[in-house]
């Protein structure tokens, strides 16, 4: 099995996604293709390394960088790390993909070199959202902003796929994010999507409101990816703001500070719960291909366990899977 | 001016309602009508009082709790104080109503009972929403789950004229609700309402990204009200959660629980920053009369300033505006 890596991609490019490519290699049973310019990814590879075999460098002097706009950038940056590492996938030179690069150009790479799989009708970015002290799958997160529910009847249906391969849940739980919880609340779209899923085989548990995301029974919270990405970006955005107004308030009094040394501990304690790093990345499923989309700011541990979800996917078959559900065709319904 | 205020909605009806009423009748100069329980209402005013010309009661034997299905409560309690109080405001024996009732009651009997405004296509919830040391509009909160962006447009014009008149910021700064920063980013909705907000004569100052929406520069956020209904409960949900888990860790040692006490004033003070007693109710722009929410957890100072806020609404001729700039035709064009 060899999984190709996007070595340009992501805040700390090359440095840390080389390390962190050379932490997998050691540790799982998997061989590397890095992409990217090859002086820089050298630099990061001790040649005495006694792994050497098992690691390819894929020269590509062009980089997409965030401020990228996807569709453009894999058009025109034909020599970039993420669009040789996606068609280098496709000829077969590796197994899987991981990049901690551009979010949209990937998407954009996935859709239109690696393409869907037969009977998919959109992909789904699927990152790991806290929700109490685990975490739930949320679905889609951005990767597509106009939906029909017949998209997120499937996103569900892929989600529960990943869940039971990769995370040993069995039947996992599936929610539908909305402004209310009982039937028959929310927009058009969140009230055909609550049918679909509940006449489908699926373990649907009904909606979600907004106020539980971060605390509700279900593993997968299933949405359009323009709510998905406002659930993402706002919960980040809210925790970032509150931490800052927190830090502000403490430095007010000498007592306070005096109290804000005394928590330090606790408030690191607290920020490790949400620590992405153990995560590895969101998966891009319903695409031919694993596509493994890593945080923008990952480092060497982030990287490894991208990869380890890389290969995760490939060796439960999560594909294969999907595209047995497909066949199975009415057995959504 | 006599405002009508339903004395049977909110968790601390009708005694914090009918104390709020007492204190805005001392306060400014208006005269209540209160609808509800006649026997129950009495227990809180003080037959001593020297304000008691100023106050008036409805009787209303039926009461809307926050349980009914809107619709249906709306056409089968007819002698609840929600209605009566709403055909009390269109029959003229009142100018203003002010409910911390059922929200979706509130809003069918509105768009029922006292109707739109002509040329309005949807009404519209507008809550103050924290945004830095400040607070923003948000509209729309949840009144419209299914938009279009004329509706949307819409709503920034209603909330521009309501910033000018009630809050006295003049030209105030529009921001879209959306996925990214700029223009061509989001679904099809946003795109759209972006190139509305763009040609019209509105402060329109682009995309606000989610995760800015509590720290940004628009005095108005417009929204779907689905999006804009998941902002706010996610908003709620996020801080609630976290300050929960901010109290489990610094229960954790000795060390912790000490800071955790030294900290105590300043989590006080920072909770005063979201307080939403100060900001009265949210408005629902649009109708035909004007229609306050007050929060379900209204304490007296809480419907006193909503009150306040009904007066000023009447005062400053937010409505006669409204009408004036939609009559303008083309203006927002």
């Amino acid at each position: 099995m060899r999984i190709i890596v996007d070595a340009m991609g992501g805040d700390h490019a090359p440095k840390e996604i080389v390390k962190g490519s050379i932490l997998a290699v050691k540790e799982y049973d998997i061989d590397i293709l890095l992409c990217g310019k090859e002086v820089e990814i050298k630099k990061h590879i001790p040649q005495s390394s006694q792994i050497l075999h098992k690691i390819d460098i894929l020269n590509a002097e062009e980089v997409i960088t965030n401020e990228d706009k996807p569709v453009k950038a894999i058009r025109s940056k034909k020599d970039s790390s993420l669009v040789k590492g996606m068609n280098a996938l496709i000829s077969g030179e590796g197994d899987a993909i991981v990049s901690a690069g551009n979010t949209g150009a990937l998407l954009t790479a996935g859709l239109f070199i690696a393409g869907r799989l037969n009977g998919i009708e959109r992909p789904s970015l699927a990152p790991l959202f806290p929700n109490g002290d685990r975490f739930s799958l949320l679905m889609d997160a951005g990767a597509n902003v106009d939906c029909k529910p017949l998209f997120l009847l499937q996103f569900a249906m892929m989600g529960k796929i990943y869940m039971e391969k990769i995370f040993n849940i069995q039947s996992p739980k599936i929610g539908l994010i909305n402004i209310g919880a009982e039937e028959g609340k929310g927009n058009k779209q969140a009230i055909e999507t609550y049918d679909l899923l509940k006449s489908s085989n699926l373990n649907f548990i009904g909606n979600i409101e907004a106020r539980d995301i971060l605390n509700n029974n279900a593993d997968i919270l299933v949405c359009d990816g323009f709510v998905g990405n406002i659930v993402l970006k706002l919960t980040e955005g809210v925790m970032t703001e509150l931490m800052k107004q927190i830090k502000t308030e403490l430095n007010k009094t000498t007592k306070s500070k005096l109290g804000g040394l005394l928590i330090k501990d606790s408030m690191k304690s607290l920020k490790g719960r949400y620590d992405y790093t153990e995560h590895g990345g969101a998966p891009l499923l319903g695409l031919k291909y694993p596509v493994i989309k890593a945080h923008g700011s990952s480092n060497d541990i982030a990287i490894k366990n991208a990869l380890k979800q890389a290969k995760l996917f490939l060796d439960n078959k999560v594909n294969e899977t999907i595209i047995e559900e497909i066949n199975k065709g009415g057995d959504l319904n």
